[in-house]
């Protein structure tokens, strides 16, 4: 690249520069003319900003050079940063010269264009699809989703502890799981969970959490599944179901407040109603917080009863069963902010979570459900921690001892009462984005039918 | 638990509450008697204390009950800080009361003691090995390593984004990779790295990073290999080689400075020299930055050639081939700071890498070696940007050709200079560290021979 002498800038901090003439380093996003008028709209991966070339302003070959130039070459652009309070991002580049790195052929074009595409088409062309804004604001809004999840925690004392990806056997048992050889003749398999492993660590460390992928084999082909997806875990020694719930709530509020201070643009671009996402965080009249609202499993049941009776839903709720995508969509209806679901039947949840006192046919678990039918986004629970009850369920569940012996251990030395939950971060940002389907939430979705590229 | 009404606080934080009572929730880490004292130590995941409990003082229950207490017993101790200069932590407990939570059988003792246990032996164990004061310090440091390397990229404007660990195909080849079926019929394989990946969010974002397990199946066992290992990787559009050095060097003093900042204590511990982390970063006499030695292949090959001339390696260095173990450990020895070893030849070194324009022949890469011995923690390269040159070098190296077409893609539509570089995780944590196997540098680790528990 030749050198310049005007300060190498981006796009996202452009304001900065206001009257100055600065160099962009990019591609040519959009273009349109107008008589002897160019507006080329240029991004480079922080944002976009439209310029103005007018033909009797600048040399001959940079409009020429600019008017035949095919969407998505690559270019460095030199101009005057102008304020345009009509100008999405507030500016307008009057451009002064353009360079242009490599020009696309004319012969192929840039294979997305403004038109409507077909999902396969736009999926089997992710790697160009991600340079779209909309596409691109996603991906920033996950990226600073994942910062504030370990932000949340890093500061408050929990220790990152990973978990291994590969593994001898399956965290809940015998659902589908990837296998693979690993050398002489052992079989691993890709975790689902890092839980059970870092419960391990928080006995070690006190406060901890796990962030990585987790998969799943499951043929399942709906909007909300992925194989291949990303957890972040906190598991607390001397944690009780009420602290976890705590726990919950301030994490999410976290989140949803970090999103809302760092991303309106995106959320713009993205067409999210942030009202939504302000309703998470809203304080009450005197600016106290607001807590999320918790309701046992039997009282929703009951609030599904109701519900059904006035017509306000189509199948009934059966006492005992887990509850369906219309129940969840139900349920959190009634409420602005995500609501705390605790004590399910222990007999439709895992083996490792804590009978309640109370009542043991429940378990001291949670899930929150997303506001706005989105479901689940967190399950926890407090963990069973006696030595022989766990014992007892894993021979229950038909699980293999030998493989759990190392997991038993942590009720032989030293138990103590532990919880943790795991939020996945494409249903997280599914919600917090507003999207349909979660293939847009990770930059290369692995679905049941697509693993390229 | 029963109710009380001191507050419950951390080891960690116990200094902010000399003069008063407070209860700690923990593990009897240690304990050893003098007759009527006791002088138990606790542990509860931030740090240790000893505690002292004068058969006089207290109840005689809780004297007995912590005299035949074995060790990693889970408890609440209350009891009165007292500031003690000859404390490791600077402080101590005068106990006023104990109560177990869950009790050690004398039958079945804490499996790992004070003494020598064989490295098979712990690594079985590894779920309560964790909780050894250094196996503790190595995980806590290793939690800020990898926040201060989030940390790093995150404040200058990156965008982490996520590339897939289920991967069509081989990134550098046809190297020993992990497999497995991925429904109908098609093959998977874990992931080697997300450079590929991140090459196209890059080209779509300006900057950004992945930070994921990535895998090699090698049938090596050696002190530095791991089957699955954390890498983190940044990758930069419109950025070229020195570029890449300067940001190579900023991030190892940004890592090496926060673990300076925050872990002299965990240092300790481990017995890290920490002399030698404080020169990587150390400033010039009027505290200027002093830059990290930068090295042509070339002239390291020079330096080898004298040093074998001088007796000081035992084998001579054959110019061409890529440095062995003895070489790197050699150059490193040279200098007090990492150093960039940069321009390999092309023919040793990876498909993707940009040609030195000066000399087609060598590569525009870099691989920084750690100082001591520790070897290459570094390695990254300028890509190569023109379409003609990649598919010619994808042919050249038997590549399917069909499975790179998307990544052929990102040089037709708007390529652009970019470059990047990966840095292990656990090559790091064990050079910072100062182990000698990497084995302990991850809470599990995954080997040839080892993928329990």
């Amino acid at each position: 690249m030749s050198e310049t002498t005007t300060p190498i800038v981006t796009i996202a901090s452009i304001g900065q520069y206001e009257g100055q003439t600065v160099t962009l380093r990019g591609w040519l996003y959009n273009i349109r003319s107008s008589g002897k008028l160019l507006f080329p709209t240029f991004r480079d991966g922080t944002g976009t900003i439209q310029g103005i070339v007018p033909k009797a302003a600048v040399p001959e070959q940079v409009f020429e050079t600019l008017k035949g130039l095919q969407l998505e070459s690559s270019l460095t652009v030199t101009g005057k940063v102008r304020a345009d309070s009509r100008a999405p991002s507030g500016y307008e580049l009057d451009v002064e010269n353009v360079e242009v790195i490599s020009a696309v052929s004319a012969e192929e074009p840039f294979p997305i264009t403004l038109k409507e595409h077909g999902v396969d088409f736009l999926m089997e062309h992710r790697h160009l699809w991600l340079r779209t804004p909309r596409q691109s604001a996603i991906l920033r809004v996950r990226a600073s989703i994942m910062r504030a999840a370990s932000e949340f925690f890093d500061t408050d004392g929990f220790i990152r502890t990973d978990p291994p990806i590969l593994t001898p056997n399956a965290c809940e048992g015998t659902s589908e799981l990837f296998e693979m050889d690993y050398f002489d003749n052992d079989k691993a398999y890709l975790t689902q969970s890092g839980q059970l492993y870092i419960e391990a660590t928080a006995l070690a460390l006190g406060k901890v959490y796990s962030f990585g992928p987790t998969f799943r084999a499951e043929k399942s082909k709906t909007r909300r599944h992925l194989t291949e997806f990303w957890m972040i875990e906190p598991e607390v020694a001397y944690l009780e179901l009420d602290g976890l719930m705590d726990l919950a709530e301030g994490f999410i509020s976290h989140i949803v407040t970090r999103v809302l201070e760092q991303h309106r643009a995106d959320l713009k671009v993205i067409g999210r109603d942030v009202a939504k996402l302000e309703a998470i965080i809203a304080r009450g009249p005197n600016g106290e917080r607001v807590p999320f609202p918790r309701l046992a499993y039997d009282d929703a049941h009951v609030m599904l009863e109701k519900a059904y009776a006035e017509g306000k839903i189509e199948n009934p709720h059966k006492y005992g069963d887990d509850f369906g995508s219309p129940d969840e969509t139900y349920i959190s209806s009634q409420f602005d902010k995500p609501v705390m679901v605790h004590r399910y039947p222990a007999a439709i949840k895992a083996f490792y979570m804590q009978p309640d006192p109370a009542d043991p046919t429940k378990a001291l678990c949670v899930d929150v459900l997303a506001p706005e039918g989105y479901g689940e986004i967190i399950g926890g629970s407090q963990r069973v921690d006696s030595y022989d009850l766990l014992k007892q369920r894993i021979e229950d569940h038909d699980l293999p001892l030998a493989a759990f012996q190392w997991y038993l251990d942590l009720r032989k030395y030293g138990s103590v009462p532990h919880s943790g939950f795991g939020m996945g971060i494409e249903r997280a940002v599914a919600w917090i984005c507003g999207l349909d389907h979660v293939r847009e939430t990770i930059p290369f979705a692995r679905t049941l039918n697509r693993i390229y590229p």
